[in-house]
């Protein structure tokens, strides 16, 4: 039996026509490094959406389910580029200006985009890659930069503003099915090619209206959001498309990543929430340090990208801007889990605890733990394992269905269409989720699985230790067993026996490793995380020293 | 080009799994008139949930898309049946308990109900219709009653908490379609038979999401909501749905309607949310002047069904309980508006302007006002039209079609297929919609319009009118003029010329009445509002005297 109600598509159009029309007074406010930020109303935004897609059919040639790239920071052209491209039908390619630049060319490559929106700014970056971006055929600058860095590069140059004006500021906006793609973002996977994910309209409409619940952000027209984290990384978690919707005024940084602009823009323009990595915020901190100013206005931080430090999340309570964590992936478009502390917690020491855990799934975000014999786990707070994923807002595939040589679907995805996160973590029974370890990282021994990061914890705490590391090595009995790399402090005088005994004192027994090395510094990533790849090669190749303790 | 996002239908089984799961200790408080109320779990909701739908499956038989009819108040096994008949495939049928016997026959008949629940305190209501309920075999009690009122009846009878004894806690609940059926009510029209609204899994999701929007409603679980709105009527304006994925806690009055118990719940419960019709309120605020209370609990009181009178909305300001007007329709799933004033008016003398207001369209909801030639008008606050809506919430045909003989679906659909409220309006550039008169009351005057609610207003301001009505009658030359109905006050001096003297310092000349009559009273419907269709009878019959003043 069906219903009677109207068939009506969710489609990014309806976000756009939405905001433009019932919060147009609603803002979008670009730092510029100069006196003023630039200010452009969520109308204008409309009325310039339509004609950029004007520019890009009529101008450009844009057609169909055509792929449109940006290399763009956050501004207020970035926000017309995230309407105008899917509400014409086309899709939004957002590239991630830090990648290295191979596999930004390759991205480009791979994704066939003929054209481009670009920054002033970026050309820089820009220039040098395009005879690597083949397909590129159109070059869109916008914003204040050297444009004879594109001179003799064979693609046609134009200037946004100069294609929008004269253009018609209403559009006939096509009715798109709600499960065509909509934006397209890469994952810079460390492991392979980059793999895409393409987001539906239904998937941006579904996540917007999300974000705006009270139980999410929660945010209203009363609202300015500074919006941090990049439009270049999972739409910006989703943000500009959420917070249109609603009429939450965007505070955008553009290019003013550091902290003095930073703090200059809360002081100014006062937002009420903000968004970004731990890194950005730490940042903040220490220039607040040498020069505190009031950001009290932030009532909300949202936190992700990776864990926050309970001492930055403490040190914001301090300053009055309570610090939200949350989880997700440019798979899970990304909102997987928000850490608002459920009602009987508030106000109790138990809160805090809640708060340093990733979060709790929404509605809309179906999660399960898959142990190491594929078994489900209970939510308990204490059986871990590989978290997986299933949703109207979460990837079920890539694009063009798998990218790179050693690409396995079944790693990434359960045989009844689950996202595997590839994150090992405990879900409490009121559903709060708590990562450990990358699943490559865990140690599965025998049937069970051991947390590296646990151990690395335990030993860390020890006085003498510096650093530590475990890795799993293969382990004839038990498949894995558990490698511990220590580096130790100036003057120490423990042995691995200490160790172990002292280890024994936190975690169980058949838990604790038999093989020992001391290091002079655990190996790193460019980011700063321990990079177990190395160490594990490090074991393999025999450059390590081993004592076994059995 | 298709994204690469996941498939997984939105349904009432997800907000069920979802409710019942995370936010497993929220709590349904049922009022039940002894010292202590009825409270039970989200989880235990969620395991009941799949004991009913054991029962019916099992016991009753229930299969497919069959229609389940509940014939109860507000209480936590309103809400199981809410969740279980649904998520098993089958179609919740609310019957309206305030309809009149023949009209509820009706439709249980035309829906073809097999299967009711009912609470024990409406077999009074229930048992002297069952001989006309031709379709019902199985009648399932709960709750106190006297159940000796259905001996002799040929259906079966149940008891609830029988049926539910010992099945199973979980259920394997059917992966549905969103499209399908989920709920049904019928619109008990003044006109004409009435005509069922089919609710489905899609429209309940969407919309559950748009009640917990910060802009919407917004609640969390660190809210409880007191739901004094019915249950059958439309869903309870969503709540029951909307709020269980959310976590927060449902205030359940059960029969307890009356203005003393409301304030003991109120006081005892400390609910921070309300949701009821203005008389429920007015009739609250009447008990509250004799026995004072603490109401300052509820931050947010949500009033529809018909426009708030504005004393009562600044009596509830005082006792530091905010009312906030929402308008929608049977139709509407309710929720077409609500009304938050936007940010720059908080806080300044316009604020109560805005709050006086239908409200503001939430995204999801698009609206037009059509023009007495069928043209749009613009949204300027000032152009009156009838208002149009469309949605994925939003009604686009009728069970069955239609019903009744006199129905036209072009009466109720546009050929574009949005949906005719027959409510006539005016919007404002920022989206706030304005009701001023229902469309069959208007005058359409040489093509123009007339509003019989403006020109009453104005008349019932003057001294010596206690009550006027406006209707439209057959004119030669314009189609319609308006005819002015005046009751006066004892020992009133005022003339017809004088009226309309003072008629013409508030409203265009072109709009004065030229025909008008003193009666002695106004006559009224059963709910006490105009009854204009007697007025228009009258007239045609020649039963008014009528002053032509031309």
């Amino acid at each position: 039996m069906l219903s009677t109600m109207q068939d009506v598509p969710l489609t990014v159009t309806r976000l756009l026509m939405h905001g433009s029309t019932i919060h147009g007074t609603s803002q979008v406010t670009t730092w510029t490094g100069e006196a003023e930020p630039h200010r452009r109303s969520f109308a204008e935004i409309g009325a310039r959406t339509a004609q950029l897609a004007h520019a890009l059919h009529d101008d450009l040639g844009v057609r169909d389910d055509e792929r449109v790239a940006t290399l763009m920071w956050n501004n207020a052209e970035h926000v017309e580029a995230y309407f105008a491209i899917p509400s014409m039908g086309a899709v939004l390619h957002t590239l991630n200006l830090r990648l290295p630049p191979e596999q930004l060319a390759w991205i480009v490559n791979h994704a066939a985009d003929r054209v481009v929106l670009v920054n002033g700014s970026l050309l820089p970056l820009l220039a040098p890659l395009l005879p690597h971006l083949a397909p590129i055929e159109h070059v869109v600058v916008s914003g204040p930069g050297d444009r004879s860095l594109l001179d003799g590069a064979s693609v046609q140059v134009h200037e946004y503003e100069e294609l929008l004006a004269g253009k018609p500021t209403s559009y006939d906006w096509p009715e798109i099915d709600e499960r065509q793609a909509a934006a397209m973002c890469y994952t810079s996977g460390t492991t392979g090619d980059p793999k895409g994910v393409v987001y539906s309209h239904r998937s941006i409409y579904l996540h917007s209206m999300q974000v705006n619940m009270a139980q999410s952000m929660g945010l209203t027209d009363r609202d300015t959001s500074l919006i941090v984290v990049p439009q270049f990384h999972v739409n910006a978690w989703g943000l500009p498309h959420g917070v249109f919707m609603t009429g939450v005024n965007m505070l955008m940084p553009d290019r003013f990543l550091q902290p003095a602009p930073l703090a200059e823009m809360i002081e100014r323009e006062q937002p009420t929430h903000a968004a970004a990595v731990p890194t950005i915020w730490q940042g903040l901190l220490g220039e607040l340090q040498q020069n505190p100013r009031d950001i009290s206005c932030m009532k909300q931080v949202t936190i992700g990208g990776s864990a926050c430090p309970p001492a930055l999340m403490e040190a914001f309570d301090k300053l009055g801007a309570t610090v939200c964590h949350a989880w997700g992936m440019t798979e899970t478009s990304p909102l997987g889990t928000i850490a608002r502390p459920p009602a009987h917690v508030v106000g109790t020491e138990e809160e805090m605890a809640y708060r340093l855990t990733q979060g709790r799934f929404p509605a809309g975000v179906e999660a399960r733990l898959v142990g190491p014999a594929g078994e489900h786990l209970p939510w308990d707070g204490k059986s871990a394992g590989e978290l997986e994923v299933r949703g109207p807002w979460i990837a079920g595939s890539y694009y063009g269905g798998a990218a790179g040589e050693n690409f396995k679907p079944e790693d990434k995805f359960s045989e009844d269409g689950w996202l595997k996160t590839g994150d090992v973590g405990v879900i409490s029974a009121d559903g709060f989720l708590t990562l450990t370890d990358r699943a490559k990282d865990v140690i599965k021994s025998g049937g069970e699985w051991i947390s590296s990061v646990d151990l690395e914890n335990a030993l860390m705490a020890h006085p003498e230790v510096a650093e530590a590391a475990v890795v799993a090595v293969p382990d004839k009995k038990w498949g894995e067993r558990p490698l511990a790399t220590v580096v130790l402090k100036e003057g120490a005088t423990t042995d691995f026996a200490q160790l172990k005994e002292f280890l024994a004192t936190k975690i169980a027994k058949w838990q604790l490793p038999e093989r020992w090395s001391i290091v002079e510094a655990v190996p790193k990533t460019s980011v700063g995380k321990f990079d177990k790849k190395v160490i594990r090669r490090q074991y393999a190749e025999g450059d390590l020293e081993i004592v076994e303790l059995m």
